[in-house]
């Protein structure tokens, strides 16, 4: 049996206006999701459980089957995995934003810029490589990341220090928010070090002529351990593969035990090279039992509030990827699909919201579908009266239990 | 770090007049398995436990790292796990071979040939699929395999009664032969209603006219329960393929978590599809870290003490296995590669021995490999002084501590 899931990153939404009071889903023309709705069996998964954040992180978590009120441990961890980098069990990865803190050393010092200005890549990976060569050890090591977002590892620590994460705090006074508790001496020491390095820092100096904000502090938040999580690879027995153009999916596709395969041209854009991902796909379940398929265009989209946009990167989804994978599985023998979104993005909204999102299972074996006949949209998905809650059951049920899922 | 088993089935050989004193490794041209040898690091690897037969069922466990000595439950539930049936904790996998007793139902009954006048596939799923009819329960299964070969499965079973494999006693007397300790009288009764069966079957009435052996009895041996051995895969936390057209190592691999990859054209014989098996090799690297590839012909070839025959199958494996993926590795990033002979099967003893078998490992990394300079053969491989015995230990130092070893 060969299982795939392919997810449209924010894929759901609410009735706009914007829309004539439709959904994307509702509006764009997806023959191939709408097939496995109608053959197969539509529902609302919930993957945010009750106070917690509709991140990707939790939502991932909860899609590929883990319970994130158990096994999400912060954002550090995920995305060290996500970067190849191995915490032993008692490792924290922090992570380790470059910020622009306003009226800096005085006491009304405030949250400027939690993206330092969108510093680039190449700058930051600099400042970081100064600060790392300043402070590593065989305690602290920092690691450059993408932008303003890198990773603090420190090995061994005794201590879990309360942290604020830095964009919820924009514009505030950051005396109050500094870190608490046991280790926060540790933490805060770095920072102030680190502002050391920073403060006539060439590449500073450079971004000051040039008119840019200043990346004058690292601030460290999202620490946590390795996630403890059994491998779905090794709790099903299977092997199997991540398809994704977003390190944290990588992240956590590696922590579940799934290989990263690499696609050219995947940006996690609407511009992505969707034939190219749906082609590795097809080429990995020639030796995989179970591919999961990212595609992060539709949030995009959805963050920028772009109706057009998002019914475009849905159609690109089904066109592109849901139908030459559906029309080319069989050749594998028996199979399971899914397909889903990971949480709303709405169009309205621009940013993830909690609500469940609609996915649809297709089954080689008819005896495993319910056929009610319904196209793949939200309301449908609501109407069938379905809802996996929490959303993390999903998983579990499509690889082991479908068919009485389906009949009980 | 990609990991790939090369191994020539019973390459290894005793040096013999047939070749002018030298042995087939000696004499065929081998530039790859020699670079192999030349750049990395060549020993000797002894993968048969004193006292324990040389089978291909113990030599490739002890390949795959697993101690024979501990894991070895018998050839039942290996070939169970070949033919893709799945035993539960209690089951217990029997061998049920198609034989021909001699002056059957006297006193006198001798086993006359334990194949059954080598019955064919076709035949025997005939008076297999009736066996099965008559007997089979939530109890008892019995599965067609190839042959003269089959299953018999004992669910649940509580006794494990001694039996007596049919190829040890051709010609003997059965009587002392029979099952005996608990669980002996229902094997016995199996093989009773099972002769009852055979006793006027069609395939035997067609066989008495043709002149052939009749299969008139069943024998069950070779029994056990599951190997309870930790997957390859999970042990080191990777993903992997076997590539062989032998069912048994298809089976042994499948219960190390690899996953079995079909070529065709591949016959387990000097005719097999080299370029094909290679070819998956290469192409299945790009999903999985680790990759087995197993070759039947030298071993078939050295059965039949041909020495021309075995020179020429150590020459396609060296040339359209061994160089082509040695050629194209390097694209996949950091590697090692092994090469090795499972078990001696001598040209001049026709059947398996319990000598240590040479291997060579090269690695992409310099510091990985001792580069003493000598060519892949029996002799060179015992003046290295490498001996790794138990065997079983070879593979968790490929895979875990090659440079502590190659250093150490």
């Amino acid at each position: 049996m060969k299982y795939v899931v392919l997810l449209g990153d924010g894929m759901a939404d609410y009735p706009t206006e914007k829309l004539g009071g439709k959904t994307p889903l509702q509006c764009a023309f997806t023959p191939y999701l709408d097939q496995i709705a109608v053959e197969g069996t539509l529902g609302l998964v919930d993957t945010i459980p009750q106070g917690m954040n509709p991140g990707s992180d939790v939502a991932t978590l909860s899609v590929l089957g883990y319970n994130p009120a158990e096994n999400y441990t912060g954002r550090g961890p995920l995305e060290a995995a996500s970067m190849g980098i191995n915490l032993g069990p008692n490792d924290v990865a922090y992570r380790c934003n470059l910020v622009t803190i306003g009226q800096k050393d005085t006491v009304d010092a405030f949250m400027e810029d939690f993206t330092a200005g969108h510093i680039s890549s190449q700058e930051a990976k600099e400042i970081i490589s100064d600060i790392n060569n300043a402070l590593s050890s065989d305690k602290y090591q920092f690691y450059p990341g993408v932008g303003y977002r890198h990773l603090m590892i420190w090995r061994n620590a005794s201590f879990l220090p309360h942290t604020t994460p830095p964009h919820d705090i924009t514009g505030k006074k950051i005396a109050e928010y500094l870190p608490q508790g046991d280790g926060a001496a540790d933490v805060n020491d770095l920072m102030k070090i680190a502002a050391g390095v920073l403060f006539n820092h060439p590449v500073n100096i450079a971004r000051e002529r040039a008119g840019e904000k200043k990346a004058n502090s690292i601030w460290l938040w999202g620490q946590g351990k390795r996630p403890q999580i059994v491998p779905l690879t090794q709790k099903y027995e299977l092997q199997g593969g991540m398809i994704s153009a977003v390190d944290l999916l990588k992240g956590i596709g590696s922590l579940a035990g799934l290989k990263v395969l690499s696609v050219e041209g995947a940006t996690g854009y609407i511009d992505t090279n969707y034939e190219g991902k749906a082609k590795m796909a097809l080429e990995a379940l020639k030796f995989m039992d179970f591919v999961f398929l990212h595609l992060e265009a539709p949030d995009e989209m959805g963050h920028e509030g772009n109706a057009e946009g998002k019914i475009k990167a849905i159609e690109f989804f089904d066109e592109k990827i849901v139908g030459p994978i559906l029309n080319n599985i069989g050749a594998f023998g028996d199979y399971r699909i899914i397909v889903l979104s990971d949480h709303p993005t709405p169009l309205d909204v621009k940013t993830h919201v909690s609500d469940p999102s609609p996915f649809a299972v297709l089954s080689s074996l008819k005896e495993e579908n319910r056929a009610a006949g319904l196209d793949f949209n939200e309301e449908n998905a609501k109407k069938t009266g379905i809802l996996i809650s929490p959303g993390h059951l999903l998983m579990e049920k499509f690889i082991q239990d479908w068919k009485s899922f389906v009949s009980g």
